[in-house]
């Protein structure tokens, strides 16, 4: 791949998953090239930028937006200031790799889709469970119609174990923080829109969360536009490890997928049978989707096409958010439309 | 086995479930013997008895009741005639095996089990399900300790196929007809009473159904008293077969079940990995169940201690199933409060 | 099914065996009835009758082969008479089952052979895993030509723990009394003889079976008629219990069956993700598979067809069980007509 | 990593193989650079280098040996060649990474064993399976006792097309082009040496392939030096895909592990319950293994330890292989210590 192939990409934020965005453009894929790196905090990026042989690191991502190099930025800063680094970077004429949530708001949602649309940059949203193979293998077979029309939907999603109280405070709550993921997956692999929603949930784990504001488990039921029903249960911790399978039921049959284990050794002894464990947490599950999708944002920018992941997407998955968060307070269903509105 | 061991039993009702229970008892459980059968269609009860080596067979199970040789008597008629028979067979002093459910009507239930308390005879009800070796193994593991406080139940219960639309139009629908089974076993696996449901439902296998004023698909979320959260999918139709699963987390693991098979072959060829399906259906998949279950029912009898599926199991399902169906038609989760008053 | 359609059989030898085909007849095979239950013990006779509601025990089995109401006997008594009986049973017109080993001498058994071609009555051999539903099933599929020509077999067959050395002593070893089974299931699946065996074996379970001029772990290499392969592994104590698995691969594929269990339950919790071991033992993996081959016996008898396993294939399974035993004392593969000729 | 950590390597052939290691090292091993390349194909060697941004390709391995910057060359060469430049290398004071085999002669190989000795260089033999996770997980859990003594092992392994004719003529035969890697497996799991060797064949999946003098199907049985029985099967064509399994049974217990899947997906339908095929061949399913592998052979030379697969092991795996031919061709077992006198 000569130079003049490459994309050339800006790295806003470099925490846990601007790291890891980074290492993957810098060492899996070679059709684009970390330009520059910016954080807050200037050592974070000077050491990301070090390791991965970047050559530029800043504090101010305004400098990366300036630079005419640049074709694109990734957007992994904190949660609160997606929002106004998307709307800056698609003035700036850069096609926008957004980490989740948009936002948690509406309102700042809206204006960067706006301001996407007016700029027409690219835009994508990083659900990237939608690019695990299993998953996407679901939705392949699903979509080939070889379930017939899709019924039933059960997604079992668990953490290995909580997040900090600290986070817990202001993620926005578990409907927001953790089901938005699912709540992708749900659009994702049924091919069709969440109508209403009903989300009872209770405080099982820790009740240091519940005194939080927030819940530790919940099961949340979907309606769907196609009429199909659907059914996430999520626990802030199993024991066992990151527990992600899905399950797609239809008229003419059933797709499933399994947790993923760092091995398929099966040991047998007098106690009985044993295997390994899921693979711990979303690090290691997912380290083959983090690099499918920004592999898939690099295609459709260098092809002009469509990202994968769009920002109705990004907004869809926080409407269900809101809605399952709004159906728990109240107490009863709540239809999208009353969110939407 | 000595004639004098042995607990004499008349069967009421000669369709398909009476004629399984008279043909366990007969062929495979030495500590019983099926002294009289009867039926509305006394044709139908002497050819059960013809095939099974009966000596009696009749067409009023009142015979049954007044025969002073008859310890107890297994009630497998229409479902509407199973309270009256029941107070009647208590009023006889016959201890009773009586399939589910009790009633449709909390009102003849009550009586039921009113009528059961004074005569003080043993009392059962059909909930074969618990009986099965898979569910017993998970409710002995839960019971057991072995994951924990129980915080989240998953229950999968999909027929091979649609029950005639004449049984549709009586069976109270389908929370009474089918989810029924899967309330009692959440009971059972919990270990805890259900003390709000919330039911979806979509008409998407035949319309049909949905003319004859029923479901065909169904979610339900049931609140255990215990705080823990629990979660039902049925469908009237899975292709591959009778789909029967449940899983229980908890806050130390996770013990789940899957389907039986006719078999344990697996094929690989060009096209991919195959195995066999599902058992077809109930009759296939729990065979050792019902064998079980009266096998339980005997031994409480002879030893005078309480059967393992009470009346008050009874009941409570059937409460279930009520509060899930109001929850369906109001359109919000329903207490069970609301129902028992 | 009226008395005049049972088919009325004798049991000879009230041991463990004996008796488990004394007690599916009885319980669970309502065309035929056990007339009468001889064993030299007659107090064993007499107590199995008594349980199973036999009329007649006796010591002596001669007073069943004179007893013109039976149609057949079921010779289950010690292996060294097994031949005797068979000939004398023959001889009285009498349908034969006969438990494996017929004899361990290819003359006794072409004895055998004759007296029953010349009576003209049916013989069926027990090698009851043929009437597995998991081995059928991979049978059912090879005929089929689901796999195409079979190429490889491969049969693991370990027992949970050795036998008593006493028995060892006198089994004939571990070919003849373990590995027998196996060389009767080579042949049943792979539809075709075997021509050459090579035997490997060692002693590291247990000296003391070494020191009784046996092995406890062995592998044999079998070579097919068609030009197949297979191999079988033996081990006389496997601590998870008994491990019974076959696995046919051919040109179009391949069919394996996995391990029986108790049930399907699926464990998981902070040390990794448990299942039960495998059933313990012949009496709870085959129970299914006592009853088929008895139900058949009985079809042929009735049909007046040849039974499932004839008495060549009795003879054909010492053979090889004969040749693995030359290859290992003499270090080399030997032909299956270097045994027969 | 700075430039002064980093370990040069010179890759020698740019073949399938050599273009992997190659990519590997360049792509995923920051640890690592390919500093040059060498192919008697220079356009081939340039090819590999453009893509790779590898700045110096040359046709002659020589100026590799002759660089001094480089520590380490990766011999990816035909078979016939790696003795020569083996020798050569490590005159040249060059640590080598040598594909396997280092030669079909013992001969040769003991002179390659003899010059990296006296040169006093790291060896490290591509048996690239021991690498792959599964197995690897299989070594740690035998090594560290969970099944206490092994007792027997079982290797399948199955390629799923036979290679071109060519290739089969001088590939030194099915036993030392394909066995040959399931002999190291062999050792490796077992922590033992092979003693004796029986090996038999048939050609059943292309005439041609016996037309060429070689086999497509064996069964091999290995004894160990610690008493312990194993068995391999392979076949050139496996219609489902690339079949690798291995299993250990010991005193204590068994460890297995199944194939690997593209995907973990099950699809039920009215046909059956279908999953993935087994990943193609060993590009797909061993693409971790190489990594794994070069990183340790990386690791070694930079801690001056000793590789984990040796020179020793690379030519017991051919005396193993040789062993088996010979087995194959007197039609008897072969000690190993008839072929390395």
């Amino acid at each position: 791949m000569t130079a003049a192939n490459v994309t050339r990409l800006g790295v806003i934020g470099a925490g846990r998953i601007g790291k890891l965005h980074a290492e993957n453009i810098a060492l899996r894929l070679p059709e684009a090239e970390v330009a520059a790196i910016a954080d807050v905090d200037l050592a974070a990026a000077q050491a990301a930028a070090a390791r991965l042989r970047i050559s530029r690191a800043v504090a101010d991502y305004r400098h990366l937006l300036d630079d005419p190099a640049l074709e694109a930025v990734v957007i992994c800063s904190s949660t609160d200031t997606h929002a106004a680094i998307a709307c800056e970077a698609a003035a700036a004429g850069k096609h926008i790799f957004c980490e989740k949530p948009i936002d948690l708001s509406l309102e700042r949602i809206d204006q960067v889709l706006a301001a996407v649309g007016q700029a027409g940059v690219h835009f994508q949203v990083g659900f990237n469970r939608r690019f695990d193979p299993n998953f996407a293998q679901v939705r392949r077979m699903v979509a080939e119609g070889k379930i017939g029309a899709p019924h039933l939907l059960r997604i079992t999603s668990r953490d290995p174990a909580p997040p900090p109280l600290a986070y817990v405070r202001v993620s926005g709550g578990i409907f927001l923080d953790m089901t938005i993921h699912d709540f992708d997956m749900a659009r994702f692999l049924m091919g069709s829109d969440v109508t209403e929603v009903y989300a009872a949930g209770s405080v099982l784990v820790d009740p240091e969360i519940g005194a939080a504001g927030d819940l530790d488990t919940v099961v949340v039921t979907l309606r769907f536009a196609n009429g199909a029903l659907g059914v996430i249960d999520n626990s802030r911790q199993a024991v066992y490890g990151y527990d992600q399978r899905v399950e797609v039921f239809g008229a003419g049959g059933m797709v499933a997928v399994a947790n993923n284990t760092p091995d398929a050794h099966v040991y047998s002894n007098a106690e009985g049978v044993h295997s390994a464990k899921p693979l711990y947490f979303f690090l290691e599950r997912y380290t083959e989707s983090y690099i499918n999708e920004m592999r898939a944002f690099l295609a459709a920018v260098r092809a002009g096409t469509t990202p994968p992941v769009t920002g109705r997407d990004g907004r869809q998955a926080v409407v269900v958010g809101l809605a399952a968060r709004r159906s728990y307070q109240a107490g009863r269903p709540v239809k999208l439309s009353e969110i939407q509105a």
